[in-house]
């Protein structure tokens, strides 16, 4: 191994201890001589990488926002039409924020500090289900008279809602949870043909080609409330 | 005015100052002093009132749940049907949270300590959603074959997530806002017939029972998203 992979390990251990850090006692309780002994490395080998631990932050934040990213472009790529594609985006993303620490710990940090990021990833899923909702109108997908606004924030406030209250009860953020949110939530968006066609599940493609849950997440079980 | 009146006037003034300390900076970051000096008090007086900052915030929460509850009560009693009864709550709620700092406080400190609090105020909010929405199928209001859990799971996760948005947009919790909310969900919770009976608006006798908003919060606007 050369000197720069050995850096850039070190480095990725690093963000993850600090996620593992942020998700457990959150940021301003975060303490870097955790996060140091938690990567296994010296507090000198910590700050060779990153001075503060806003940095450290910032690190967690873009790697997040780097994978939820690509999980929605795979999402689009894969799904068979936009509203699909939708549904598809916030399965494999709801499966990631519940498996991978950095997504999760890099989500709840843009949450509370977007105004100051060049990120804002509440807003970006917004606009992702304003314009598919525009989209599938075009499509005949939507009843041509509903109020696409009020469809946008009631989508958009509902998957930020079972997110928070997944914070509590990782359940809300399970597979079968979302599945019935998006069974009560599609007859608004979508026609009764299209209908027939929507997988409220997700596409078994789209969601298995980001590779299988933890086994204790994959069990199917109703949500936790 | 008593020495009594005057310790109860001191006690409410920290409250209402300790909440204004928690919603702009959080719990770790609000410090004693600026409560007490928020207050107008010396920082004996507010050792005489309360013993540590978690007492306080218990008490900003603990004011915050009577709030709540008497809101949640007075909406019970005076809408005209179960179904419209929780809309009417949902509307005076995000009134109280939007216009009242020591109710959004506390709200929030719940939201981070339920599972140390005697009240867990998310807990409360879904039971009162899916017992609505029982007796509403009782009254043949709801659709029989309705899968009743997702649909409290989709009206409490949506309500919470317009709550977690509003933390950084306050327009999510306004009155059009949480109107567009009902528009979208109130055809899968009520049949055709019920539908014209119910108000996504909330009912105006109810609403302005609890006062009127102050003027910034009044005016009609589109939600900011």
């Amino acid at each position: 191994m050369t000197k720069q992979e050995r850096a850039m390990n070190t480095r990725h251990a690093l963000i993850r201890s600090a996620a593992q850090a942020f998700d457990e006692f959150g940021y301003t309780r975060a303490k870097l001589a955790g996060i140091s002994a938690g990567a296994g490395v010296s507090s000198g080998a910590l700050h060779f990488h990153f001075d503060t631990k806003a940095a450290m932050a910032a690190a967690v934040e873009s790697e997040a926002t780097r994978t939820l990213h690509a999980l929605a472009r795979h999402a689009h790529r894969k799904s068979p039409s936009p509203l699909q594609a939708l549904i598809d985006s916030s399965h494999v993303i709801a499966q990631q924020l519940r498996r991978d620490v950095v997504v999760r710990a890099g989500f709840h940090l843009n949450c509370r500090t977007a105004h100051h990021s060049e990120v804002n990833l509440h807003q970006e899923w917004l606009e992702c289900v304003r314009r598919t909702l525009e989209r599938s109108a075009a499509h005949g997908q939507t009843p041509p008279h509903a109020v696409q606004e009020e469809l946008t924030a009631t989508v958009v406030g509902a998957t930020a809602g079972f997110e928070a209250l997944a914070r509590q009860d990782h359940n809300w953020l399970s597979r079968p949870s979302l599945t019935g949110l998006w069974h009560t939530l599609l007859p608004q968006l979508a026609g009764p043909k299209a209908l027939t066609q929507l997988q409220a599940a997700g596409t078994e493609a789209v969601i298995n080609a980001t590779g299988p849950a933890p086994a204790q997440l994959t069990a199917a079980h109703a949500p936790g409330i």
